[in-house]
């Protein structure tokens, strides 16, 4: 009867002689670790307007939304939001989800028709590549940003539907995809662009709207945005934005739309004032640039590699996983928290650490930081 | 480039000649709607108790959990909360999720291995069928709470490793699966009962610890229970609870829960609450099952039918989904919430009105509501 454990235990021993163990460590409020791993790019989740909008909307609907966005889980608040990340990003409608991860997921079986083709980046995140499994649409995963490799994928598929799904600052190694470019293609081709802006979202484009608005195409017709609220906004939740007749189609058929307890009022209104201090936010966004570029100087000038990041990660090489993780384990014992991705969780078989510029951490912290990375390099 | 749009709009045609239209109602902090929609059975979702824990958790962490469990999301508040879950459910450990529907398809996915079948009720929840469906493996819809149908299959089955895949009350119907009869079958084939107590918990069994516990299945080792915590709970998220060499798995392996943002700190710290006062809530559950007694009878009493609810749900069936709708739009106008579920949201085609008993909505508006339900019956 416990086989099945035996054999999990048997799997988790695999794991730990390749260096792959993962635990758990819970962090306390007041812990002074300085904060190089987390999302938080502009410092948001402790912005005292976003805890204040939290605090007001606890207080004035409870903590659950009690039901599906359907039934009982609308409330003001998601509204509100919708139509604040409409206008940010200059959408016609957007919908909000109660992860990043179900919206894409969303997202993506909302627009697969029968015989629709998916072309999908190989460095795509786990809800991406879920969302595809998911909908049973044939996928293509093309080369990491090979424009080239997805015209010659759609070219092979001619009068399919297909959708192109791409990230666009890409959350392990920071990079950017080529946005327009993929645009040009798609159009040509009669297909669909579906961009996750997870990563560039309050990071990067004017007034902070994202990559997608960076690359001329907030509004297109035949582009998709989908977000995280949990990075730059420093909430939680997941959006959808694009055509009012997509998100109206999400609404109504969308399994993780419909099926799902919206998310909390008062993380939505968190969010909300997050979404406005963003939208207004080009003195973070400036410090955030000025602290990346000072990251990437220091890291080359001690001769570790990495790649050229285009919005708030940093992303490091490292010898291999072991290495990797003790790494990652003497700066936190110095003090400094860092992300330390190993396979499975990178896309290619390479391990790095994952380093994360967050303009909440005070800058004489930051700058500290980065010496000790580079102290503990191996 | 327009195309899809309308094709996505001659669906929403097609679905609206069907009855079919769902629109997003949002409600303001202070409606007066008398709540018999959402799924807030116990009324925690506003307790004190709940709001206090969360306002505090969101001074003392912010908002966010700025990352996934793996990097920077967890906090004590997740890891006390994992605990008290272990203990209320009477399991070896405890996990949780950003949502219900990623903590099933999480568990779900973490079972599976080569060759593993599934078997699946039919009447099981969308996130239940999409974990069946997103871990690949081949997968059998028995009838609805039929043993005999499991066994079979099961026993067409043999030398294959095998899960059981069931809710505890159903979430449409609020009837109950026979879970005694299920696990006896799992067992003697040496299979694995995975059972999605989202309904159960907090209001059935033992300190309301659920439709496991009630079983007399809690801390088996072939269980494997998972459950959101935005229902009687009142907040949000996911848990799945299980043998301490499974969590790890998932703690290690689990796509939607390494590749996910953590809930927020303030959501689990009220849920945290929300638990506390759910497993001391026997008074809180004596006048829950007083409620759902005194609706059925009433709803008998004006020759109204519908299934025998084991839970807080009562479900009363319509004609048909246009009488279903103009039913609950009659009594939304005279200020009751009621769910209207239509097909494809029910397991059958049939509609029905979705009535849930929510203790925190005072008894005689409780009573009162009841009647106008009955007055606008079609
Ligand atoms: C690129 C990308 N997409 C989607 C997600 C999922 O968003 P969420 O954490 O809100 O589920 C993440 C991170 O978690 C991400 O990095
Ligand atoms: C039976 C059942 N399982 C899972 C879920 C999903 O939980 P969540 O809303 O937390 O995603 C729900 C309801 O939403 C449900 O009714």
């Amino acid at each position: 009867m416990s086989d099945w454990l035996a054999a999990l235990d048997r799997r988790a021993e695999l794991r730990a002689k390749a260096g792959l163990t993962r635990t758990l460590r819970p962090r306390a409020a007041d812990d002074d670790v300085v904060d190089l791993a987390g999302n938080d790019y502009l410092g948001l989740s402790a912005h005292p307007a976003v805890t204040a909008a939290a605090t007001a909307a606890l207080a004035g609907y409870g903590l659950g939304s009690t039901g599906s966005r359907l039934v009982r889980g609308s409330t003001t608040v998601h509204h509100d939001l919708e139509e604040d990340l409409a206008g940010w990003l200059g959408a016609e409608r957007a919908l909000v989800f109660s992860s990043g991860y179900l919206a894409n997921v969303g997202a993506i079986r909302g627009l697969v028709q029968p015989r629709t083709l998916l072309v999908s980046d190989a460095h795509n995140h786990a809800s991406l590549i879920d969302g595809c499994r998911i909908s049973g649409a044939e996928t293509m995963v093309t080369p990491h940003a090979d424009v080239d490799a997805v015209r010659a994928a759609l070219a092979a598929a001619p009068n399919r539907p297909a959708v192109v799904v791409t990230e666009s600052v890409f959350s392990v190694d920071g990079d950017l995809a080529p946005l327009a470019e993929l645009h040009a293609v798609t159009r040509a081709h009669g297909a669909l662009l579906l961009v996750d802006d997870a990563h560039g979202l309050g990071v990067i484009g004017p007034g902070g709207a994202g990559g997608v608005t960076a690359a001329g195409l907030a509004g297109e017709l035949d582009v998709i945005v989908t977000a995280t609220l949990s990075k730059a906004l420093g909430g939680a939740g997941g959006v959808v934005a694009g055509p009012a007749e997509f998100v109206r189609h999400l609404v109504e058929t969308g399994r993780t739309f419909v099926f799902d307890t919206a998310p909390p009022p008062a993380v939505a209104a968190g969010v909300r004032a997050a979404v406005g201090l963003a939208w207004a936010g080009d003195q973070l966004r400036a410090e955030l640039g000025d602290r990346v570029a000072l990251a990437v100087r220091r890291l080359r000038a001690a001769g570790l590699t990495g790649s050229v990041p285009e919005g708030a990660v940093v992303s490091v090489t490292a010898p291999g996983p072991e290495a990797a993780t003790a790494w990652a384990a003497d700066c936190r014992d110095r003090g400094v928290a860092v992300g330390c991705f190993r396979p499975p969780s990178t896309p290619d078989s390479r391990s790095r650490l994952r380093l994360t510029v967050n303009v909440g951490v005070p800058r004489a912290d930051f700058e500290w930081a980065l010496e000790v990375i580079v102290e503990c390099a191996p």
